[in-house]
This record gives C-alpha cells, sequence and structure tokens, in this order.
C-alpha cells in the first residue's frame, strides 16, 4: 500500500488480527506476539510521522472517543495520534452536551435517561470505525466493575472495535506506551528488573493503570516486582495476568510489602497509587488513614538510588511531593514526558492495525 | 472538476441552486425537484465516500455548527460529513465557554449579554463557509418560536448560508436522512403507505422532527397518514406544507386520531413523540396526565403486523418501552440504524451542494 | 517548499525568528521588522489560502489551545487558520473535563489540584508543536498578574513555542488582526490619526486588548491618542511600550483624557472598555459609579464625524449602546468585521512563521 512507508507497511504485516472484533478492552486480546508487534508498529510510525502526516493511510476513517470522565493525555494524544495517520477524531462528553445514558437491560425507559447504551453504541458504529470510552469504576461495586460492563455494552452493541481510554480494570492504551517506554529506555527490557510501587496519594484512585503497568513489563519479559502496603492488594485476576505473561515472555513476577526489597537493582521504578477495593482501607476514612500513615511511600531519589540506578516512571497526572518528589520528577532520572509522548505512538499503532490493512 | 466522481458530478449539477442565500431553514427552500436532487446527490457521496475523503473536494471550507441544545447524532454526523468531503468542523456550544448572547433588536445592553446575535453571526459568516444553528423553542410561546426566531436572527446577518440543525418547527437535515431512508427501504416510495405516529413521552418534546418527517414523506410522493390522540394536533402551517408536497409529489395526506386505521397496510410505521403546543395537554400537569393515559400509543410489534407488515422507523434518541417496545428496536423490521447513518449522506449532500459547485 | 505558493514563501522568508524559543506573550518579541513582516505575511496568506487549504504545508503539525477563559473569535478564528495551513487544532478547556491544575511553586499537592503546569506544560510540548494560551487576570493583583504568570509557567515548561490567546497585559493575535486592519482601511497607516478610546461597560474588563492595540497602531507608524477618563490610566509599562514602538516607527503617542481632542481629525477611532486597576474605580462599587456617570463616553456618529470622518473599530464581544451606539456599529464607518476576519490571517501568519520552515 503505496500510503504507507516499507518500514510501516512491514511491521503493520507483522501485527495478527484478532477475535473478539477487534475489540482493545484489557490490552491482552492480541496476545502477547500482538502487543510486541504492536510496539514495534508504534516505534516504526514514530520513524516516519511526518511522512505519514502527509499520506493520510487514514483518511476518511473516524475515530469518535466517548469520555465518561476527565482526560487530558488520553484525549489530546488520541487526538494526535489520528491526526497523524489522516483520521478524523470527534470527541463526545456525555455530560456536556449530551442526552444521559440507560445501560440497565429490560428498562422502561420513563425516568431521566433519554438514550439507552444500545442506540448510543449502535449509531456511534455506522459514525465511527472505531470507538474510544472511557469511564471509570463506580467505587463499592468491584464485583460488578471489573468486568468493565460500560465498556462490554458498547462492545455488544456498537458494531465496530471499542478501544479502552481507561476502564475500571484495565488502562491498555497507557501499557502500549509504558512497554514502548521500557524498551526505549532499556533497549531490550528482558530479565531487567521493574519496580511497580504504590504511592500515597488522597484520593482513591482506580486500579487500571497499574494493572496494564504490570501487563506491560511482564509482557516484555521484564523481571516484575509489585509492592505495595498491606491491605492494598490488587485483584487476583490481575496478578494472574502478571504471571502468565512473565512466563510467557521469560520473565517473572512476584509481589513484596517491603519498598527496598522491590526497589534493590530496579532499573525502573514505576508509581502508581491507588484505592484499596476491599479490607479496612476500602472506606474513605479507612483510606484517609492510610494516606497519613504512608506518606513515607513517597517515591524520593534515595528510592532510586538503591536501583542501578533506577529511571522513574508515572502515567501522570501526578502529585508532586506526594506521589514522588519534585527533584526526582524534574530530574534527569524521569522519562515521564517520554512516557506519555508514547501515547501517541502506541495508539497510532493501534489504530493503523485496526483501521489501515 | 477532477475532485468529484462523476456520478457524483452529475448529481451535484442536478441539484439547482435556491434563493434566500442558500439557507436550509424549513428544507423546503430547494422545492420538490431540489430535494429529490440532494436525496440523489446523497446515494452518490455514499457510494463514492472512500474517494472522496482522499480528494478532499471542501478542503478549506468550514462548516461553524452552534449548538444552543445537546446533541449526539446531528453533531456527529456533521462532523463526518463534513469530514468525508475535507471540510473542516468548528462546534461552538454558547454555555459552554462562550459568551451569553442577546437576541432583542433596539436594546441597551448593560444587563448580563456580553454579545449580541447580529455581531456573533456576522464574525461566524467570515470564520466559517456555512453555519449550522440548533435551538429548541422556548415552550409557551408558540406564536414567536413557530418563524425559528434565532435562526432568523443568525440567517439575516451571517452572510453566509444557514443550516437548521433542529430548530422549533422543522428538523429539515432529519428530514433528507428519513427521504434517504424511505427511499432505502422500499425502492420507489411513491403511493406507499406511511403512517407517522404520536408515542408516549414523559417529556414534552418539540415538533420539530415530525414536521420534518411528515414533508419527508410527502416529497417522495408516499401516502402519509399522521395519527395522534385527541389534542396533540400539529400546528395547521406544519400539516398544510405536507398536504401541498404530497399534491405536488403524486402522494396523499390525512391525519386520523385512529391508530389502527394508520397501521393498515402500512409500510413504514415512523413514531415520535411530541408535546401539545395548545390545549388542555399543553401544561406541564396536563402532559403528565395525557401521559399516564396514553401508555397503549406505545409502538408494538403487533401494530407493525397490521402493516405489509411495516418497516420501523424513529429518529433517536428514543425512550425503550415507553416510545417503542425493545423488541421492536432490535428486531429486524427496526431501520433505526440506517436511519441514523443516512443523516452523513443526506448532510454530506447539503454541504456539497452549497460549498461544492 | 513547493507546499508555498512564492508570494507566501518570499513573505515567509522576510519573517526573522526570534529569541526566548518562538513564544508570543506580548506580542513584541519579534521586533519591529518582525512584525511588519507578519503583517505581510498575512495578506500573502489571505491571498492564496484555497491554494494553501489543498497543499497544506503544515500537516501533521498539531496547535493545541488550552483555554482558562472563553472564547467565541479567538478559539474560531486559530481553529479555521490551523485548518487552511493543514495544521490540526486540539482544544482543551481545564474547566470542562479536564483535571484542576496547580502553579505554585514548591507545593505539596495533597489538596484539591490533580496535575502541576509544569507536567501539564511538558505533555502539552510533546503533543503539540505550539501551545496557545487563554487567561484572564485574577482582578486585584496587579503588580502579579502583569507578569502573565501562568504564560510563564507554560514557557518554561512547554519546550515548544507558546502563543498567548488573551493574557493579563497583552492579546497579541488581537493585535496583529489590528494592525492588518489599520494597512487594510488606510493603505499606508503612517502618521495618520488613531483615537484609541475608553468605553463604559458594566465590568471591570481586562487592558490586554487596549494595550495591543495601542501598540499596533503604533507599530505601524500611527499617530496614536488614547483618551479615557481620569482614573483610567494605564500601565505605565503598556504606555512605555508604545511610546518605544511609536518612535521607531516614525509615529507618535500621546494620551489626553479629552475625547473631542482625540477625535479631531481622527481616521480610525478604537473603542475599547477596561477597568482601572488602581485607585476608587478599581473597587467594584467604584466601579458601577465610573460606569454611571461615565456612560456619555458611549461611542456616537457624532463622534465619528469629528474625524475624516473616521472609521470605528473594536475587538468584540461588544456592547450595543453602551460601548457604542447600534448605528455606528452597524453602519458603513464600521470595520468591526474585518477586524474579525483578520484574526485568521495573522494567526496564520504566525503559525506558518512558527512551524512552516
Amino acid at each position: 500500500m503505496s500510503l504507507l512507508p516499507n518500514e510501516v507497511a512491514k511491521a503493520l504485516n507483522a501485527v495478527p488480527t484478532w477475535d473478539d472484533g477487534g475489540h482493545f478492552l484489557t490490552g491482552l486480546e492480541p496476545g502477547l506476539d500482538g502487543i510486541r508487534a504492536l510496539l514495534d508498529l508504534g516505534v516504526a510510525i514514530r520513524t516516519h510521522a511526518d511522512e505519514l502526516s502527509r499520506s493520510r493511510p487514514l483518511a476518511g476513517r473516524t475515530f469518535a472517543g466517548m469520555f465518561f470522565d476527565p482526560s487530558l493525555r488520553t484525549r489530546t494524544s488520541m487526538h494526535v495520534a489520528c491526526n497523524r495517520l489522516g483520521a478524523d477524531f470527534v470527541e463526545l462528553q456525555p455530560g456536556s452536551g449530551l442526552w444521559t445514558m440507560e445501560f440497565a437491560d429490560q428498562v422502561t425507559m420513563d425516568g431521566t435517561a433519554a438514550e439507552h447504551v444500545y442506540e448510543a453504541a449502535g449509531v456511534l458504529g455506522r459514525y465511527a470505525h472505531v470507538v474510544g470510552l472511557r469511564a471509570f469504576p463506580t467505587r463499592g461495586q468491584w464485583d460488578r466493575e471489573k468486568s468493565q460492563p460500560v465498556h462490554e455494552a458498547f462492545a455488544s452493541h456498537a458494531g465496530v472495535p471499542i478501544v479502552n481510554l481507561e476502564g475500571p480494570f484495565a488502562h491498555p492504551c497507557q501499557g502500549l506506551a509504558d512497554a514502548m517506554t521500557f524498551r526505549d529506555l532499556l533497549g531490550e527490557p528482558k530479565r531487567r528488573k521493574l519496580a511497580v510501587t504504590w504511592a500515597p496519594h488522597p484520593k482513591q484512585l482506580p486500579m487500571a493503570t497499574v494493572n496494564s503497568a504490570l501487563w506491560a513489563g511482564a509482557a516484555v519479559g521484564m523481571d516484575v516486582v509489585l509492592t505495595h502496603p498491606e491491605g492494598f492488594e490488587l485483584d487476583p485476576d490481575a496478578l494472574g495476568h502478571t504471571e502468565r505473561l512473565a512466563a510467557e515472555a521469560g520473565g517473572s513476577f512476584r509481589v513484596t510489602n517491603d519498598r527496598d526489597d522491590a526497589f534493590a537493582d530496579a532499573e525502573v521504578v514505576y508509581a502508581k497509587s491507588w484505592g484499596a477495593y476491599t479490607g479496612s482501607a476500602a472506606s474513605a476514612s479507612g483510606h484517609a488513614d492510610a494516606f497519613a500513615a504512608l506518606r513515607d511511600w513517597t517515591v524520593r531519589s534515595s528510592d532510586l538510588a538503591k536501583g542501578k540506578p533506577a529511571r522513574f516512571m508515572h502515567c501522570l497526572p501526578v502529585r508532586r511531593n506526594v506521589v514522588v518528589s519534585a527533584d526526582v520528577l524534574e530530574g534527569p532520572q524521569s522519562a515521564v514526558l517520554d512516557q506519555a509522548e508514547n501515547r501517541i505512538w502506541g495508539q497510532a499503532a493501534l489504530l493503523l492495525a485496526l483501521l489501515g490493512r
């Protein structure tokens, strides 16, 4: 296809298609080989971005992003990814200028909701070639939320691929960017140590990003060590995915409550806060207590020095001097801006794989 | 013009220009031949959409859409229509990040409004080549609202064509899509029976869509039967337009309060709710009473079976099991997604007719 | 570069680059020759707009506009300017769907702000090739605000040029449009009289626009006379910039409280309201008193008649019959729509100078 530079065309051909309509809800759908091929494709697109901006391989293709929750990086980077490939980006904010949406099955809609997700998804699938969806979990309903029901409802009714722009269980576009950044920082990340650490935060944040970061590290074969205070255990299924990927990719995975153990000899420290979904810290007051008691989990330069020393990553936005000290964030070990930029290229790879054949 | 595939160029040439600056406020401005030529053009664009996305016949042309009221389909489909032709879509929401607007003539603006429509329209006419406008009626002022005063104010001051993206009296872009869908479903719709039926809804909705649907059916020569409960009569001018179009196009039009009479032998059932603008049901409490008493006006599969059987249409958003039963909506007789998709192609035809010569 | 028509390429070559990373915060950064070369470039782009829309010299370049305050003209004209050159426009509204932002240095972010401007700016600089920023002053903190601290924070952390889309001290994109309009109206504006007059307004508006208008008139060599009631003196630094530019460009500048003195023999009357930043009128009640007492500062046709006669300019939005009488605004002497349109071309010149080499 003459619209693609050779290197990009070759990388695109190496990406397998995947089942389930091309949905990208956990980011695990393409399989290990697929994930790695997407990373290669992202690098090829980054190298040839200016040529692609001009040849516009996705001219006439529309990406519609539905944002139930706020976004700076995800929204902007997807807009830019679309632009670099000649696709059109349409943003929809249900809370701003849109009808309230109904999600329940078997409902008589005589309340406030004016539109059901079944029609909204169906219509978006007629208007767009891919639909992106950002919807955070509702706290206290983890059993229901972990299946990402809003995303599933769109996936079953849109008739086009759904891309998860952060859901309750996964933030797979962030995961692609994270894996690209591991490679950028380390060359070959296999058997290199990644410390993923919980960090303090006044709010009870979702677990999607930390899950996807663990999977990203495991997928590129790193020796992944997760550390968090007692009571902040992640969902067993998220841990299981990490274990499986690590085994398949030739790396390893373990969990420890000992920060120093995690940081020792680490080459990358990845910080992320999340709220407990079970136990005493799961309540608002329990989280406030934990936040007060665990402020020494803030990542500091002394922590990075325990590594080889380590580079620092975080998905942003980040609370300075709460999650991480300002000197780390602004220092030469920080890769947070590279990581943010890779959102563009990882997502562009995904778009090209879904729409550019 | 080499930017247009032959079939599109030929269809474009068949669309007459119309007076009044190209405004499309009721959708009746192009006349019967013009409306039908727009439908042909919409089909030609749909057939050649990918070529048009690449040749970009409207490159450098800007469509500015001003949304005083919320929108999912209209906004997104117009954005996509622009993209398919290479035009730029700019969205403006007066209630979000924009100045409050003054509409009164002869006013001393020392209150809250910071900008008068005269300058706002004038400026938009310098920035955009077509301005779209969505503004619903203010209830209880039908005599004033039926002339679509906000639209008229823009039309008289913008210096470029104004496209009505739903006003108090008409929703002409929906009408184009409806007429395209009648053709898609039936081939030649002439003398085929269309039943347009009122349906229950907890809110007092505008009449614009039902008016435009009636005109769409009449314009393609259908035998249009409107049915609604007593007290929900439409505006006499809306009915008059339908009669005139039906006579001109060789179809017919009548009104009945008997649902079964309307559904008998119908090939298409078009459901839409609206609030009465006069009489006892025009008040909020009167509407609530009518809503409670008239729930059996919900369209059900048994209603469609009274037709040949009939296909089902609705403009969306729709309240499941209130306006129409879920099984009809999701069943094979439903054409609501095709109808929604035709918004793209009807509007693209209009844009090309206005900007592509 | 074959993407640019010859006349545009030649005009672009005449624009010098400027220091400080290409930021355009006061609009004075390009120097007098640079400002004038941008005006020539704007005219060349305007002449060749359709060719540029098709050749897309800025394909693949992204402009991200961050709007902390509302905008109609600035937002839309920048969107159109981008489109005319093939660049992508991304809009960000911090108050709508974005994280609250922290601006203080040395802060522990355990309050409500989720993201620091340092990271937000850094990320936007990875996503966009130019970042636009609109942020009005906080009243009562003029000493701090006049340095445009939000803009400076972005400029020091974005790594790409920052374009001021109106700040506390300057509205330089408006200034470019104003200078273009002086030329359009007068041909050679040198030594032609420009009266810039304060006007009544119920709100205490910022001084950015009047500052930039003064600089624009001085930069094209006009004899600039500023008139305002006592107590509405502008910032000394703003006046100093005007004096310096006037001396350099061969024009003149003086201030008077006598309206008739200012209007006498003027060829252009430029009206703008602003709130006092010091003295008794700086308080809300003081402004209300002044507004009541000074309603005869409304610009009327009799004022224009004191000129040669004069043409009328205003940046819009404008309060009819408060700032200026409706007959002036709608009459043949008004150039407000031309002025608004020139926003497109001045900004397009700036974009091409920053990104098109």
